[in-house]
């Protein structure tokens, strides 16, 4: 192992954690987050955000303020505390709390658009995204509907899935947010293997699991009884699952979705494919509470998020609960020591 | 209240059992779940099955006969056991287990026929089923698919619905073993209306839920956000809640279905409407691990079932697990008795 990897390896991590939509629950989220100091011993964090909200958040939930404040443009790791705010004071937004504004999609883009460039150069490890607006960015005139997609195109990343982490169960999605009885014009044999191949790869380097086993879903109940109600378990999902054998993945299915996510929450698969959003949702929802957590397969930034949007109708109110974002971060972290143990080991 | 129905609040609750295929693990379950005295104390019990069969099972799981037996020919309640098998012994099956066999449905389907008149001349006040094999149905010439059709038209119930208990959530099923893409063709208002209306009626008559409050799932994710995803909760599902509404039902939706299930099974509902399979069994198995209630909605009759199969694979090893026929036997009596009292105080 040479000294410069060893020094790699001694350097703590650093989290980027971007505010998203600075009228949504992401300034108060991050602030009660991080006033768990044990968490906040585990790295060293940069808050692409704004200092006024992040008062104002800690204000309300009577947290004393713990971070520094730097202007945006003058962001690097040389900084005396563990968190510290990349401040856009430059970027206005209105102080009400009533839902999307076009100032506020500008913000909350600009803050993902700075943070994926400092995970490009190396000055953070992983992004954690608080929620913005779909809205607000439209009324931005951001080109992009998310997170997800904007990423997979800064990233130049051809291939994405998403994937979520709730409590045991770890599962990627095969189609996402397309209206149920449209599913069945998507839906080829790519579509599945597909996350099936980005959650196996995610599983070993983020997850340090060495032959993860993966479990797939079927598609229609008791998997089609033999073909009895629906083929789609032959005719696509099969074929995925041979392709995936056959470039060394430990994958086997379809299997009625009814009983896989209880079979994977007991410990008989490391990872699951879902092949749509509420059949792996639904899941995810009920066995992570309050905790599910997001991350962007395919591209090659570490990101997780929690798994809830803005809650506008609550915002600025103090009530929000942090245990997405705090779920969040702490698998973020875990990622990225993972990811640091293996490119030093190898 | 007259003397009369005085006397008919005294009267035992009797249970009808059927003992399913005689290959499966039916027998087992049963011989299990009454092994129980504490259970075997709330009612008294007819199994219409087979002395043979059953007695095998309580060899191999080492359980004291407790049962009496009388010809099938001669059924009725006044005998001194709390428990008596109506004795099959005219039919013939094979004694080794190995799968569906034209003998065993032939026995089975007997079973069920025989219950249902049980129950309709009063002799039972509720019906539990043990899992039948459809292969052996088939077999047998039945021209019924499962219970719930034999159900449906030895009743002459035009209108039917599969309910499931599991844990703290009670849903019932829009559509059932439809493949996933061919639902749409089946989708209409009076499919979502059905179930709801039938699910309503249960929870007031058998689950004395004096005013059901009942959530809607939706059929796309996040309920479609406003369209964007499918408008099948415009077109369809929203309507059906307005026309129960209508027909003074406490029932609200659609929701996206992902948070339902969860908010239903912390109390916010009595009652859920999945619209297909396996949105509806994903969170009854994730919630009821192996208790899973089958319930039969749209019949005179009470009947429930265990949430799961003939198990043919272990049959016949003493292996199996009898918490679903137990958790089916205890609604069937809480079925009766609420439904007895409704009676008595109406």
């Amino acid at each position: 192992m040479s000294e410069n990897n060893n020094k790699n390896f001694d350097k703590p991590i650093v989290i980027g954690i971007t505010m998203g939509d600075p009228l949504g629950i992401g300034p108060e989220i991050i602030v009660k987050a991080l006033a768990d100091s044990l968490l906040r011993r585990q790295a060293k964090f940069i808050i692409f955000g704004m200092d006024e909200q992040l008062t104002y958040a800690a204000d309300t939930a009577e947290i004393e303020p713990y971070w520094g404040r730097h202007q945006h443009e003058k962001i690097s790791t040389d900084y005396p505390h563990n968190v510290v705010v990349a401040d856009y004071d430059d970027y206005c937004v209105p102080t009400r709390f009533e839902g999307p504004t076009k100032a506020s999609g500008e913000a909350s883009i600009q803050f993902c658009l700075d943070a994926i460039i400092a995970a490009q150069d190396g000055i953070v490890d992983a992004i954690v995204t608080a929620p913005i607006s779909k809205s607000a960015w439209k009324m931005a005139g951001v080109p992009w509907p998310g997170h997800t997609e904007m990423l997979a195109e800064k990233c130049k990343s051809p291939r994405k899935a998403m994937m979520f982490v709730a409590g045991p169960l770890k599962l990627a999605l095969a189609t996402i947010h397309e209206a149920l009885f449209e599913v069945r014009d998507i839906f080829t044999i790519g579509r599945v293997f597909e996350p099936l191949d980005l959650l196996n790869t995610a599983l070993i380097d983020y997850f340090g699991v060495k032959k993860p086993k993966i479990g797939v879903a079927a598609l229609n109940p008791h998997a089609g009884e033999d073909g009895q109600f629906g083929d789609e378990e032959q005719r696509i999902i099969a074929p995925a699952i041979l392709i995936a054998q056959e470039n060394g993945i430990d994958c086997s299915g379809p299997y009625p979705a009814d009983t896989l996510f209880l079979r994977a929450s007991k410990g008989e698969f490391d990872g699951v494919i879902a092949m749509y959003h509420d059949q792996g949702m639904i899941p995810v929802k009920l066995l992570a509470f309050d905790d599910a957590v997001n991350i962007t397969l395919g591209i090659p930034i570490i990101r997780t998020s929690p798994g809830h949007g803005t809650a506008f109708d609550i915002a600025g109110r103090g009530i929000a609960n942090p245990s997405a974002m705090k779920a969040a971060i702490k698998i973020a972290i875990q990622m990225a020591k993972t990811k640091r143990a293996c490119n030093v080991g190898s």
